[in-house]
């Protein structure tokens, strides 16, 4: 048989093709397969199935074998949109790996269901002082996510934390990568909306968030919206300082520069030679508020007008300084720099971007910032330095209305390229290139960065277009904003999907297109629907920088992430009545709880602490209570609390919501409540 | 070049293998790739991945080519357990087409987030009777969905409905598949939990649904659960009739039997042959309920103690003549036969079936029912023509406690299969196999059945095992639950996947096992990780079967799929204040909503008539107010109606929610309320 094998290789050799098919090809043992029958086999079954010969070629290029999890050698944490939530996908088989519950409630991780990790969470993040607060509405029930930002040193991602924004409500929160958790969800004091401008400063420092749009600083006197816009709105840039052990977002060490009352939208943080600024794009630098059956004309036309809008320049470790001198004034809990200081301390600096811009997007090395005018079909790609450069020497164009320096546009740019219509947001490889979408033409195009990656004629070129299925929104190449980008693969976020997939309702889904960035010229590998949510922004990690727990230390409080007061183990279990108040301490494991019966009256308090005693990974149990809306997901090690008065008189049967083991629909108990 | 070729397939034809590469090999034309170089390239992709010959095959099997939605020839449509939803994923790609929201909110789809189409859905879902409704819990906020049930015409699925019980609540869904939304929740009288016992009889004039705890007849007594278990509690099997329309479940033609307080487990619906009959496995024919720090066993041992449990045979068409005979008693606005005259008039037996069994399966030509009896080591395979045919000759063994008459085990059984541990879920194909998981092996068994399909020594004979990782609960096989199943393919649902995926936090997948039943032995293809909830029951459909709409006809109610009276067209929006009352018809359509601007006071009523009057395919809009928890999803052609009372102040920026076009992001309006 080798003979054969080997027959066909200087077979192929003299054919001049370089064909080289069997075991050698194929990569490794075949013990099921003979090694010349595969490729006949491999062509029958592409036959049989309609592939052609580049689909068998991107089956092979995508496939992750069964049981070879290492494969997927990227992790993409997409943002849900307004699902709320964080998706996980592997690539490159774009299999969803798990839909992280941050901003809505999500019973199968006992998110937002009656334990106390979870609700505590979320009630904490309602701040009654944003106007959420009411009998009718007592706590902000979803989210609409947009950009997630995982954490980073020295400008790679580290795997320990992911933030991310709420733009509905002006939100922030932060999961923590141990154990895929939302661990805070913090209310921002003078946001009420929020949209592109989440992202994590080089080494973790801070969090960002700004307005989207701007906010009507006091809230008593809505009508003046219409009547004094300039004057009563307001945005604001937020840095939000990380603890560094637990990576909560800490209040006190945080701080906001007002801004003017533009929608502020995609922002990106400096990088190596940039660290220490911001970038913050903007648009409706018209201050249009619509109106389009009150005689003035719709936002979409009120709020294109300008050719220019203005790039915002933070430096927000000057802005550190201004704060630490005390020149801030504290509003709503947070400490803000007035927009007439940021401007007199030299914190804020404009530059004119082509009209409408979605993304400004920083290069690796920290010295070019792209940006997608969306209605012009360039990337304009400033250089830091020259921006540098316009502040030092005040080469400025003009003051805008609220006093804001403006950089002359010319100074600022180091080069433009025509990339295509409709142009968002670019993304990076490994190699000096940008790859920026094209939301109009449904397209990504490839053009080349300049020093020190491409020099003369090759710098600031347009290299290759692909065409995607349709109206691609953002990108992501693999660590695509990080100082060191892996290349590999990119993958558009494609908002429509049309014809991509079979029709399952009103609803579609959207189409993420992994792209092989390999070679030359881009090529198309698959697509693949997204079933929940609305991904806006997305980053991708190497898979190998996660070091996720697979179980938690014994009676863990996953808030905490230590031993919670209340865990128990086998021996400490016991029910103890105080007045209206029973209170039980249970462990859960494969397959009961103990205790397995609770007797209550009717009014009284119940609180029960539950411990999964378990320390086999995967070896999660749930705690559900029919007709009391609790539902508890309790991972090995976990320990989480539920208190609820037993309203309800009858005989309910408390069960176990994850299939543990062969004996696990006999994992119930009940809780008997008396009149 | 094609002589080279030519001469290469002769080669091979020589070495004896039967190589075939190249053009004709890997079918159809290829426009980019050259013929030989293809097999080169193959093979050089493969070893740099690390493939495997055989993974090669599994990719070549699996891969759906990017814009050929067809190749995906089926859909699965699996229950989310206690994420309360139903996943809908292609076959063989194995990718999620969408989560369709079904008991808990869910903001994407707009579900139960201020529309009226969902809201009256999730509102008229809680039912006071059941015990939930008091201040703390106006309505049942997540579900636990099991089984769900495709609607059929002769025993095939005919792609209009389906339905799905909520394990926690007892209550059963329907989802129109003509948009793939939750049309109605209805929570069953008399139920408290149910379990799988979820089906469609064969030409959807019932969906069927039992309890799974019984229910304490008395909920004001609840401590005589434990005194006086045999005669406070009952199971209840419910025949929930359908609307041939609507698809509705209407309860005044709707009807229950009376059952004794075992645990009701899975169901299934007879077909052809057993059309008219139902079958009910229970376990826990011990009537144990705990109390394993009170003196009694834990339910795991108590409710393990009997060799047999008992399956239910129910004669429903025989039910149905009892009711119309008005032999029935009204609870709680449902029609029930008292189990007295079930037994009397023939409607209820049983049979004998291993311990603590889990799938009762009825096949194909709808004359073997196979049980897998969790703790016994054989599937158990009943002959319907031998039950009559007990059941005609009153061939009892004895009569229950509750004197329901028992069919003699030896009388019913066709044959019995040694297969394995932990044997579970049967399902079958196109040649007379069936094909069973076994939990405590982690395999599946395929083995052959009776006449018609094989005789002799060839019926009734273990064929096949493959390891499957890990624990495995349902299998699913192409309409394997159908009158003429499709073979091809089967997935195993696997409850743990350990080591199978990259880790990403505590809480796993679920692992979703695509299996070739093409071959003579079953042959694994993929791994597939289930990144939101945990899947009990998956039912499979050939995708030509399934007729959704794309865009709805203009102003379309999603509720009652017709023109809603508040749909508008472009001209007829409007606001109307009336009182305290502010009411607007509102269009909305690529990129403003019309009008942007509501003017309210503190306090007002207001409600807005949202009509999206696109008519493109995915040109769907959203809607959200911020701070006000509300986020509407218009599908194009959609109205749907939000009520709310504007208690909170100040300027909130409603905007669309899905990325609509270029100019999405100035899709926004103003709500200003002043106090």
């Amino acid at each position: 048989m080798s003979i054969t094998r080997r027959e066909l290789l200087q077979g192929a050799a003299i054919g001049g093709a370089g064909l080289v098919v069997g075991k050698v090809a194929f990569g490794g043992d075949a013990t099921t397969t003979g090694d010349t029958a595969l490729s006949g086999d491999v062509g029958k079954i592409a036959a049989e199935r309609g592939l052609l010969d580049e689909d068998v070629i991107h089956a092979v290029k995508t496939f992750v074998a069964p049981g070879k999890p290492s494969m997927d050698s990227h992790l993409l944490f997409a943002s849900g949109g307004h699902s709320g939530q964080i998706l996980v996908m592997g690539v490159p088989s774009m299999k969803l790996m798990k839909v992280i519950a941050v901003f809505t409630p999500e019973p199968w991780q006992g998110h937002g269901y009656g334990a106390d990790s979870s609700d505590l969470v979320m009630a904490a993040g309602t701040s009654a002082e944003g106007g959420a607060v009411s009998a009718s509405r007592p706590k902000l029930g979803w989210g609409d996510t947009h950009h997630p930002a995982l954490s980073e040193t020295g400008g790679e991602y580290d795997g320990r934390w992911i933030y991310i924004n709420d733009r509905a409500n002006g939100r922030i929160a932060m999961v923590d990568l141990r154990d895929f958790k939302t661990k805070q969800i913090f209310d921002v004091p003078n946001l009420e909306t929020s949209h592109g401008g989440c992202f994590v400063t080089q080494n973790s420092d801070y969090v960002h968030i700004s307005t989207m749009q701007p906010t009507l600083t006091d809230r008593s006197k809505a009508e003046s919206l219409i009547t004094d816009y300039k004057n009563v709105m307001r945005g604001y840039s937020t840095f939000m300082a990380i603890n560094q052990t637990t990576g909560r977002m800490e209040q006190e060490r945080s701080f906001q520069i007002e801004l003017p009352p533009y929608t502020q939208d995609l922002a990106d943080s400096g990088k190596l030679v940039s660290d220490g600024y911001a970038f913050i794009n903007s648009f409706n630098t018209e201050m249009a508020f619509g109106g389009n059956m009150e005689g003035r004309p719709p936002m979409e036309v009120g709020a294109s007008k300008n050719d220019f809008d203005m790039m915002h320049i933070i430096n927000w470790k000057l802005a550190e300084q201004v704060i630490k001198d005390g020149k801030f004034e504290m509003i709503n809990g947070m400490r803000v720099i007035r927009l007439d200081v940021a401007v007199a301390e030299g914190v804020l600096h404009f530059v004119p971007e082509p009209k409408s811009p979605h993304g400004v997007d920083v290069s690796p090395d920290g010295n070019y910032l792209c940006v997608g005018g969306k209605l012009d079909p360039h990337v304009t790609i400033f250089g830091f330095d020259k921006i540098l450069a316009a502040i030092e020497s005040k080469d400025y164009e003009k003051l805008d209305e609220f006093g804001v320096p403006v950089l002359k546009f010319d100074s600022c740019v180091a080069g433009r390229v025509e990339v295509g219509l409709g142009p968002l947001h670019t993304q990076y490889d490994d190699k000096g290139y940008g790859y920026i979408s094209l939301f109009l033409d449904s397209a990504v195009a490839k053009f080349s960065l300049g020093e020190p990656y491409f020099s003369g004629e090759e710098a600031f070129k347009l290299v290759d277009t692909l065409k995607v299925n349709y109206n691609v929104g953002h990108l992501v190449a693999m660590e695509g904003d990080t100082v060191k980008p892996d290349g590999k693969y990119l993958v558009a976020l494609n908002k429509w999907s049309i014809d991509r997939f079979p029709v399952v309702g009103t609803l579609k889904p959207q189409n993420f297109q992994l792209i092989d960035l390999t070679g030359e010229k881009m090529e198309l590998l698959s697509d693949t629907p997204i079933g929940i949510g609305e991904p806006h922004y997305v980053q991708s990690i190497r898979t190998e920088r996660i070091k996720s727990w697979e179980v938690y230390p014994a009676g863990t409080n996953p808030l905490t992430m230590e031993l919670d007061p209340n865990a128990v183990a086998d021996g400490g279990q016991r029910v103890e009545r105080t007045g209206t108040t029973v209170e039980a301490w249970m462990t859960v494991m494969r397959s009961q709880f103990m205790p397995d019966t609770l007797h209550v009256t009717k009014g009284d308090k119940v609180i029960v602490h539950l411990t999964n005693v378990e320390e086999t990974p995967d070896a999660t149990h749930g705690f559900a209570i029919p007709r009391y809306n609790i539902n508890v997901s309790l991972d090995p090690g976990e320990c989480a609390t539920v208190e609820f008065i037993a309203d309800a008189e009858g005989a309910f049967a408390m069960y176990c919501t994850e299939f543990c083991s062969a004996l696990h629909l006999e994992m119930q108990g009940w809780m008997l409540v008396s009149v």
